[in-house]
């Protein structure tokens, strides 16, 4: 097995989210389930982009948002999605290769537009997402090249893969191929509705050692094991033998092996303005970590620091130099 | 003379901001004069573009940014601006409908795109802006309604109209049609380099009457009067007759009359992250004032108050209801 020229390969939806500050009110009005991911058509995107205020638009996509920050942590990195050759397929790619990720796949010239999520921030700064996946359905194995996949050390799969039917092609492919390579493979559960789709399936991909490390919050690990005892939950997915990291807001992480089960702290920040990208950011500092070889503490350490720093504004994309931010917090 | 039906028309460029954090070594690589306007064209925008790190869209243009400010704070607000019926067109109108600001102006369905600023905020929360005008050239007189710019109680136009060549005919016959109607004319001088380019234009436009009220930064008041002396400035602004504010940064203000200079503090602030649309709403507060019959020293507590809000954060449109904040403040 040969060195990996890339650390982190993530492979998810290709998204620009647009973001706006609403009430609770409002989502009551328009039967939006709150914090979840609801995916939405093209209509339902032109209504709630029409009740929407005034936006800020900043590139996101849950594994994007990962491979960004992973990128400004100093890792190399890589990222699979499909834009469209639009305006917001422009930002797209702009974005995420402006912070040195690469990124090449390519664009879908017809079809549906690139991917938009319109995301409500409510006063207490959690976030509701719509999704239109618009482009993101034309992402197929095709767009998965071996060499370039057998070359990276880790490749990190987000749940939501699972909704565009032909990805979880392009999703088993890759992580075939990485196996094959004596490569590692993540998997983000993404959110518990998604779970809640998905369940039997991402078990099995547990089961069948097609990924081996996965990452949780509570919700969706209780979605998972279908327990409302979060004991019960850690326990199963200790059971389970992959090296699991379940995210906990405050309360910090937990990082459970077959081994044990280790506790980190959240942390500290001023203020919550926006939760959007906190498991993704989290998941940048961990899989960086563990690129880097460090402990699984130091890498849950690290996760909390980028989720914290995220968590903090508006947008799924730091904001901070996170590895000036890492070495002032003594974890570089 | 019939009660005004809507208090503020603002007319201007209709941009959408492109923003990014930068140091300042990339402006002196890059030979951009830090903290002013540059005009640029197509292929010196997609090359910035090119150059730029992750950015954070938000629609802007200067008198667009005084029109939702003041439409926020409660007034009855119209815009007049150019844009293309392109996604950057429909981001722009969206945002600036969302806050209840009355804009018809009918987009160019071909030409040159919608106006787009690419802008670099510095360590010192210092923003420079570089601007494609776009589709902004395409605005004429054939889009000053007389019966609307006579039913506004307050025409503001800003001084950057004086770049799109057949704008300042548009800026003119608004002008003129208010001033016919019984209705009051604010100008902006919008930027020190925009008085060098016009400094005659402008006050001529003063001298003959066709504007009333002033507002200017002291960098473009030195300009005006080609002065380096704030006091010389001053008494030239006092001769010139018209209701003449001055900002003045974490100094203040101070409005100018015939009858003499009246000195308003700044708001406190807890911290400079982008000082993108501190003029604008300015400009937003003390208007929302005047159409609310307030005394000066109000109107300019007003203006410092939106402004404080805006250099908070990113972007040149509030994040924060300025109702409450004005409630809050004292001010209403």
């Amino acid at each position: 097995m040969t060195a990996p020229t890339t650390d982190i390969l993530a492979i998810g939806n290709a998204i620009v989210d647009v973001i706006a500050h609403a009430e609770d009110d409002f989502l009551v009005a328009e039967s939006i389930h709150k914090g979840a991911m609801n995916l939405i058509d093209e209509p339902r995107a032109d209504h709630l982009y029409a009740a929407m205020g005034p936006a800020t638009i900043i590139s996101g996509g849950s594994a994007a948002n990962t491979a960004v920050g992973a990128a400004m942590l100093g890792a190399r990195t890589r990222f699979i999605g499909k834009v469209k050759t639009d305006e917001t397929g422009r930002i797209f790619t702009h974005d995420i290769r402006a912070v040195g990720v690469a990124f090449d796949t390519a664009p879908a010239t017809d079809g549906p537009a690139t991917a938009r999520s319109f995301i409500f921030v409510t006063p207490d700064g959690e976030r509701t997402m719509n999704t239109y996946l618009g482009a993101c359905q034309n992402l197929t194995s095709a767009d998965i090249d071996e060499a370039t996949v057998a070359a990276c050390g880790i490749t990190y799969l987000e749940g939501y893969l699972w909704d565009p039917p032909a990805a979880k092609e392009a999703f088993v492919k890759a992580a075939t191929v990485a196996h094959a390579a004596g490569r590692r493979v993540a998997l983000t559960l993404s959110d518990s509705f998604c779970v809640d789709r998905y369940r039997a399936e991402f078990l099995g991909l547990m089961r069948r050692r097609l990924v081996d490390i996965v990452f949780a919050n509570e919700s969706e690990l209780h979605a998972l094991y279908q327990t409302a005892d979060f004991a019960t939950a850690v326990a199963a997915f200790q059971a389970d033998d992959v090296l699991g990291v379940c995210t906990r807001s405050e309360k910090g992480s937990i990082v459970v092996t077959r081994g044990g089960v280790l506790e980190a702290k959240a942390f500290p920040i001023e203020r919550i303005a926006d939760t959007t990208g906190a498991g993704d950011l989290f998941a940048a500092g961990f899989l960086t970590g563990l690129a880097r070889g460090e402990s699984h503490k130091a890498c849950a350490m690290l996760g909390a620091m980028a989720a914290a720093e995220i968590i903090q504004h508006v947008g799924a994309r730091p904001e901070t130099n996170l590895k000036d931010m890492a070495t002032q917090a003594g974890l570089f």
